[in-house]
């Protein structure tokens, strides 16, 4: 309570200032944990720093630190904020791995990534490979610290939300059935699906497990849930229609690939305007999921759901 | 010691057998959890199953088990005696996954493992990277089940043993200096801190993991770690001595790979009989440290060792 009161009367919420104070501590500590220098041999370090240093957006961090944020209140405590600061490395940590296996020759085969040689190009194949592998078990490192800071159900949790989220149930099960849709015709559902388990799992995930550094009423469990499902597909539905409306310079990657691809999108199932509705109705969701919370600060969560629809990258 | 003595006056210890039972429980927990029918979609349940099932010497499995077993008599607990199983299928996820990745055109390029084509061979290159990167995230997903059974404690010690041995500073980081090395004349010393990394780490950490699934006393812990590090390098040293004198047929894989790829060994070092020699030293290292435990009933561990040593394949 004192916090929110503090921080209401002296300004109004700014997710610019927020976020940058934030993604400054997820650069600090990624920054720190990656593979320090002389950790991992033979240019492995190299290759995980060079996938996850420097670049992103950070959504998933800042999503596991506003839910943090959101709960914060309810229990204060130093070492959930710590299990918090390493569930945002760790989370980021998976998302870049998925990003530097995606990018290989044998999945989409992409040379351009946040505006630079994949890591497949700079360091060869086996070179990412073995980065991206390294980065996934870094993930688990992370979460897993010995010493009495971060408590042992709080790690196991953490390490419980992130594995299902990363594996078949979830992202490398929405890449299974992305690498099997190309060139097919789905439906909506089966859409919708696919961006559950490819984007969509990460995202919420992000969410719980920020949820998961404190004690989380049942209620604001449910209803973060709810939030991070509806941003996990709004993120996606945006991506797909950042595809065909922006340029490869402002993505940092390459524009235009889906349909290049003849990639299934909801673009090309539900058209531009459809679409661009959908990705509104999906805020509204996510806002309304925040409001049935219960929580009291959820500012950070509700301004990130707009950056998510309105972001033009 | 109930346990003991009921074992001993009924049979001197079988290895045989008793790897067998566990064998049995391991490969049941195995087909149990990986993917099962329906829960992976679009082939990748399918691909995570034939990299995993049918196939295998179960080594670190067996491993963990056996520590486990030699700590049972200090605290017996259902609970642990599941931690143990799922951190044996665990560590095989894990193994199997750097298999899948290893055999890769970018990595290995080998076409035959355990008999059979490699996974990339029968299910696409794109279906093998997905495969092994949702094997490493189903290890820790199995280590971290919810619910009371297994302590919160166990699940966070297993996941930081198996991260930390599968990542950078071990198994990947293994990896990466054998790909550097390929070619290059190594010393004894880099040799074995290569090995140290590439397999050895995951075998240490086999043993450590049963260990985790109960109290050990602390002197027992550095025996045991002691024990998995002379196995760990035991069972390379062995690798290298079947590279060169086994057909491919007995070892399930292509054998003579490593002199045909130009890689430092330890039979080109050192020579065959000096490997030998080398092995039996580590063996006698390993019975040592097992000596030292304090532990009571280590008889598998010691069978263990044992079986390392005189493999044939």
């Amino acid at each position: 309570m004192r916090r929110l009161e503090q921080t209401a009367a002296a300004a109004p919420f700014s997710l610019e200032a927020w976020s940058c104070l934030q993604r400054g501590r997820v650069e600090q500590a990624l920054s720190h944990w990656v593979a320090g220098d002389g950790l991992a041999p033979a240019g492995l370090g190299e290759a995980m720093r060079y996938a996850v240093l420097d670049g992103g957006k950070r959504l998933r961090p800042l999503l596991v630190l506003a839910a943090r944020a959101a709960i914060a209140d309810e229990v204060p405590s130093p070492g959930l904020d710590e299990a918090a600061l390493r569930a945002a490395c760790a989370v980021e940590l998976i998302h870049a791995y998925s990003l530097v296996h995606d990018d290989m020759p044998c999945m989409d085969n992409d040379v351009l990534r946040r505006g630079k040689p994949t890591v497949h190009v700079q360091f060869g194949e086996a070179g990412a490979l073995l980065a991206g592998d390294a980065l996934q078990a870094l993930a688990f490192e992370l979460l897993t610290p010995g010493g009495p800071t971060v408590p042992a159900r709080v790690q196991a949790a953490l390490c419980r939300l992130l594995a299902h989220a990363a594996g078949h149930a979830g992202m490398a099960g929405g890449q299974a059935i992305d690498l099997a849709s190309v060139g097919r015709a789905l439906s909506e559902d089966e859409l919708r699906h696919m961006h559950r388990l490819k984007t969509g799992a990460l995202l919420q995930a992000s969410v719980l497990m920020g949820a998961a550094c404190g004690d989380a009423p049942s209620r604001a469990l449910d209803a973060l849930g709810r939030y991070g499902a509806a941003i996990g597909l709004a993120f996606q539905v945006v991506d797909d229609i950042l595809d065909v409306t922006a340029d490869s310079a402002t993505l940092g990657k390459t524009a235009g690939k889906d349909a290049a691809a003849d990639k299934p999108t909801y673009v090309s199932l539900l058209g531009l305007e459809q679409s661009r509705e959908h990705a509104w109705e999906l805020r509204q969701q996510a806002l309304a999921a925040l409001d049935d919370s219960g929580l009291e600060d959820t500012r950070a969560l509700a301004a990130l759901a707009d950056a998510v629809v309105h972001r033009a990258s």
